[in-house]
């Protein structure tokens, strides 16, 4: 069986239940997510085996997160503990035209205190098929950075294939370093990058329209930048409110353009973790598909997680290629 | 006053709150339904005196049975207790293009090993106008059919109006009988049949279409076929998404076909037990209304029932009177 | 800064969670609200000074109301206690065609026996620039409504501007008054008038029709009858179901007729006190901005309270000045 | 099977989970009670048949007040609707030193408006044999006092055995009448009295001293004034805190003081209704046993009232006789 | 790392929140138990590598059950599914006099049906240590007996340490074997025994009295019978209620009497798993400890476990260690 | 009305409800609390005018903060916002004896990265007559430690009295400072210390024994090194669990030791604050009793506040002054 290796922040996710603000409500509830451990509990689901790098506080908020990460089915083996709080954020769920808000508490926390010389990096790659990363990682720290950078070399030397989803959040990068040129960096260690015409000009600090020929412009243009790139997989998103979405995958396969149905959630549970339920379905489908099949599956993936709250998307397979194969009227299963 | 006579399990629902998975709850919520239940406990609703033959366990779960069953208002004289626990099922609520799911935990419970020696259907039947039973029951075990069965001929002999819902579950019939022969036999005892061409196909193996012509042949082949039935009605779905759904009534009267308007629900609150509102209505309406009206009153009924939550229907007769009279805007009562 | 006054009952609001009926809930959730403290608690949000003048129970739950009160930013100089229980409703939330119902249990309570002697309107109007009143006020009690009197006819000595949202409510009026008559003494006293043809028409005892024309010349027989009144504004309302609504706000401002964009609500949160968050919105536009303008706001504050689960609307002057500058996508804030 | 006819107020009881106090809370748990339902209710569960004589509003919680006296298994029968409000409180539970609190919202609600002339006690009466009240309903309003006055009446006339809990509490009686002598006369109508020397010398104006002496003196002199009286039975607590009290049974027969062993209740889940549990055990007594027994099995069944959440006693038979026969060491039940 | 296996069947433990009766719930609390998973994830917690063979049901239950046991840290590998409903329980919480109350639903569930020929033992019980099993198993089904009669041949065979905790269930035993029979039987192939004088009298048909004299004498003539048995631990419990417990351990060491400080709990949280606590604590002794330390630790940990809510003891070794080592007083620590 | 100043961190509590562990929890309550404002409720439940400076996070987090202060009755004007996450601690309740844990995340909060020239002191410090300060807020950050020193300064001069809860606490002090010296600083500026035998060795490094009359050797000592010191109080707790507790008062007054009766709370419902309660206590007795009653206060004070959940002691002046009068037995209050 492949093995898969994701390396990013676990973070607690604090939010009001229902569509409460926080000011209205007396609790919270948690749930334990971070982009690259959604990829990666979405990957367990799958029944792919998955292990997460990471640091977590030295308490029992640590404790609660690595045992959330077993129960997600992802191994926890290369998580170690450093005594600073665990990362965390708020989050008010929007509904209709009132979107919802996030509040981060993560750049002195655990993950952003991570010793890039605590990771053996040779060790948790052998075996390994896939490395997956995110342009979050390298904006939240110096070391983070310098640790995913170490990885990722590593990775290349041993010929695992590396996805990213590489996009740049501007609430991040205050250690000093450049976003845009470090993402450049580390985007030319990897092969299969999961972001649209908006990603790739963060990167290339080009300005290719957001549309199907901007989408393939750019992808030809990042492929030639960093030939390392070899398909360049997205979804696109159209909201009508933070209720009601549509999405379907594009994808430029090296040689052809390839799109998939348009899938229609009108009564999202929860907005956050899609992108990476996208992503987990490339993984998943880079391993058992075509280009085709693939974003098709991640796309299905993406719009099923519209349907599950809290970070992680607890979608099985089986409920994944029902909607690929057409079956999306919500009878039920008895 | 009419009497109304359901005979059926009753069982625990247990659904996780929201829209989550049982993987990520702590809490399950408890319903108590069943298909029978949720008809009888919709027509004390509407006020008309109604009793359920059960058999539930002879324990504390058993008690909250009763009691919940006593809360809907339906008389529980006829409820015995069996040394078998109460028949449950897990419910997870689907969204969008996810279905629901359920699990059952029914076929060694306390209904299943009801004793049909046990069950005094002379004196339960006294004063009784309608008895209503469903395919579920002869599916469970041979019990189960036996006392149905019995239940059937006493209900023929003292001319009590017979209403049946017949559909046929795959996950039932362990027990060793066939489904379509039982189906068969019972609906020979029936004076009103609820369901449509699939139900009719099934009891028949025939193979009518799922439009309105098919619907009209099915029925008038049913009752060709078993002179008992007089009336055959029916609600006709659209599901967009778990969360979508259309509804609209069609029924034979035996002489011609009518409908019904079409009515939207475009947030489903609760898919559990809405044909089985439709079920109540329509016993509601054969003792006040004629077919027109009863099929209007019906599928309001079970339009409704989609706006509450949980296995029963708790709309009261002014509020299906209103959708009835074209009120569907949701405006606040004060 | 302005500040604003507002007169009216607090009342505790019990609900079951989600879409629960009170007979299927073993649990009510508290909210405090009350038309006029949902403007006032807006405008807090809003950021402007706000006090008002109320009557609470004397016990544990009038100390919970002032206290929910100085929550919200609401003063509470001007709320004084009284040894009659605290006014309250029950309020069961529809969803599709199932109406909300609301349940009062509020007429021999605390407000309803305020004693007129005890307001000192000249102190509490001491540097007033607006005070709203609202028609549930006067149909309370013939107190209330003497009261409220003396609080007009100081707020004209000392030209603040008055508002008022005139609604005439049936299920009030109980204590002998004509409430035609009552509403239309103290429209008499009022500047703004927020409302439309139906509003007019029940003071006016004319029958214009509703409609953009009827609208205009309802407004225009309004100020030909009350003088003081210099502008009227309208919230126009589509309700598909208790679900699903569209709003757009109209207003005649003396001299021309002026509408806004229609803004959709596909999943309705909460209804209540929605109306209330376009009296506040309309109030806070006075103060800072032209009559378009204030009319656009008015509407956005409108249609993002029905995405705040409550009486009174917790949305914040950035939310509702993007949702004016067009961004209704609801996209995550990070 | 004996009947047993309650008359009094059904109320809805409203406190905040575990601790709380209402204003640190957002919501309220739901419970129906009062102390004449609860005797009701304790007697269901001893597989008495029991029926209440009551008033509720006329609206969807006049309606949840129904469907949970049907819960209970206490008959609906004699219960009618009024247009006023159900009476309602709220309790902050108290701990240790801290006492709770209670705040009543009846005096003007639907049994304060009971019609004497609506409730026919001929026919209520009919087939039974104890009539139950308490010193509560007279309290009320005149209305209340005269409808049990008459319900006295006719209870006499029919030689039912009336079992009376007089208790006076000061917060009620604001509508003319003198407390101690309404209860001084239905008294007279009162053949099982259960209370103390402080409830006899509230009654009589004595001051009869709260020890075994004064209680055997106070029965004396009480059944001296009211023949009608034949035996009294009284529940002595001793409060360490809310949390922690012991409780014992004395009982003046007409001819001995019998006592009871004290229970005690370190950890008092409920201290409301633990002495309508007690008057529920008497009435039951009366039935199956002698009175050392009767007065045994109502102090178990008060002990054990305090281990249950809310004001009905949801105690079984079979658990009060393991109490009585010395289990009390709490051992898990499989 | 010495490596624990335990066998035994996982259930779903569902309960109402705090004391609730489930006749006065609507929602249930979920926690996955069972005796030999609750000290699997003792040991877990106590950092020691332990795996567990049961079955569950092959749907989303059963998912949840593995997902519960992964985040407990007990590892999976040998867990199967089969196509019936995973057992479950039922728990009403006592207090004070009222004993909590169990209902079973498993003798027709997953591990019921489990397959002797499905449990590779060789396999499993590689690398293997201790292998732990009780009387519970053998009871359910006689296919549940004849894989741990497999499994423990296994063991024997490879020099396994096997401890067990054989208390005889009334409620087990009905498919047709004597339970005292095949507890002997089974002792026959264990070495540490986990009870006292009652267990001892139940296999060896005795009646030895329960007090230090009788436990020695018992566990004398117990090692006499089965003399692969080298010691047996015990914890002795006294309840003045269900919320107020004292614990002390006694052991005979094959030589010696042994015997521990009483520990005093005077508000248990949770009564479940605590004897569960006490073995996980023998088995983690055993391997780290002399026998009066053994027996220290373990009885620290069963008087912890009565602060735990849930089956499982979710207490660390630390916690355990300041306990044995005299901070009983429930400082705060920061 | 005199007018009281604390200054301090308002900290975020997240606490898994019951005696959970977050491990098992997925929900959090939220309290807002920290010692400061924890005093300052208190005062203001006593109807002192009471204000806290603070610093709170520029996010809904710190507006939420913001709204809790003034539902508590806290003054905020002199709060001011930070682009850092507000501090915050999680706490694991504990039960028995297992103790209460914390995990704090607060050392790079927004309080910690006050500017002390943010502060106006001079304007704050304006009309009052009390300021209160404790030993964390210099462990903070040196920021922290400056503006609490520029404040006492300020106090000095305008005569205010100076109160001081100056316990030191290890896991603070992380930026550079000996807390010893600056504890020793800030209680030469102080004037009322509330502390014991301990807290007085920890400043003064001496080793006074911690009974009667080590605290009044220590109080002396203390008084001569420190003259602005007039009064020493303190509680004195005798910890049986972490739910049984016992508290009385102990004070030098400069002349004489005095003490209080003990008080005993046999379950306790919440730990954190109850020190905060008797600080809160002595200083509303500073203002309105002499020394003994003052210290009776301050002891009812802090045992009442074992019965309220959070950090807060949501106790109003009468409950307290009848715990002082005796009535400790905790009947319900009508």
């Amino acid at each position: 069986m492949s093995k898969v290796v994701t390396f990013g922040e676990v973070m607690m996710r604090l939010s009001p239940p229902e569509n409460r603000r926080v000011r209205q409500s007396h609790q919270l509830e948690i749930f334990f997510g971070g982009t690259e451990l959604n990829v990666a509990s979405s990957l367990a689901n799958f029944e792919m085996q998955v292990e997460q790098v990471s640091v977590v506080s030295n308490d029992f908020i640590g404790e609660s997160a690595i045992a959330a990460m077993r129960h997600l089915g992802v191994g926890v083996a290369a998580v170690t503990k450093v005594d600073y709080p665990l990362g965390l954020y708020f989050l008010e769920n929007g509904a209709g035209m009132r979107p919802s808000q996030i509040s981060y508490n993560r750049l002195n926390a655990a993950f952003a205190n991570i010793d890039p010389e605590s990771i053996n990096w040779v060790e948790i790659l052998d075996g390994c098929t896939y490395l997956h990363w995110t342009g979050i990682t390298p904006g939240i720290s110096e070391s983070a950075y310098k640790t995913l950078k170490d990885g990722l070399e590593i990775a290349q030397n041993k010929e695992i294939t590396v996805t990213t989803d590489p996009s740049y959040r501007s609430n991040l990068w205050k250690y000093g370093k450049n976003g845009q040129e470090v993402l450049a960096e580390l985007t030319g260690f990897s092969n299969i990058f999961i972001g649209g015409a908006n990603e790739i000009n963060e990167i290339l600090k080009t300005d290719f329209e957001n549309n199907p020929d901007g989408f393939i412009e750019a992808s030809k243009e990042l492929i030639v930048t960093f030939p390392s790139i070899k398909k360049v997989f997205n979804k696109v998103r159209t909201s009508f409110s933070a209720s009601w979405q549509k999405i379907y995958g594009q994808a430029w396969t090296g040689t052809e353009y390839i799109t998939t149905d348009e899938l229609e959630i009108s009564n999202v549970i929860d907005r956050i973790g899609t992108g990476d339920a996208f992503a987990a379905g490339i993984i998943y489908g880079l391993e058992h598909y075509d280009s085709q099949k693939t974003l098709e599956f991640a796309n299905a993936s993406c719009a099923l997680k519209h349907t599950i709250l809290g970070d992680n998307s607890l979608v099985c397979l089986e409920e994944i290629l029902d909607v690929m194969q057409g079956s999306r009227n919500g009878r039920i299963k008895r």
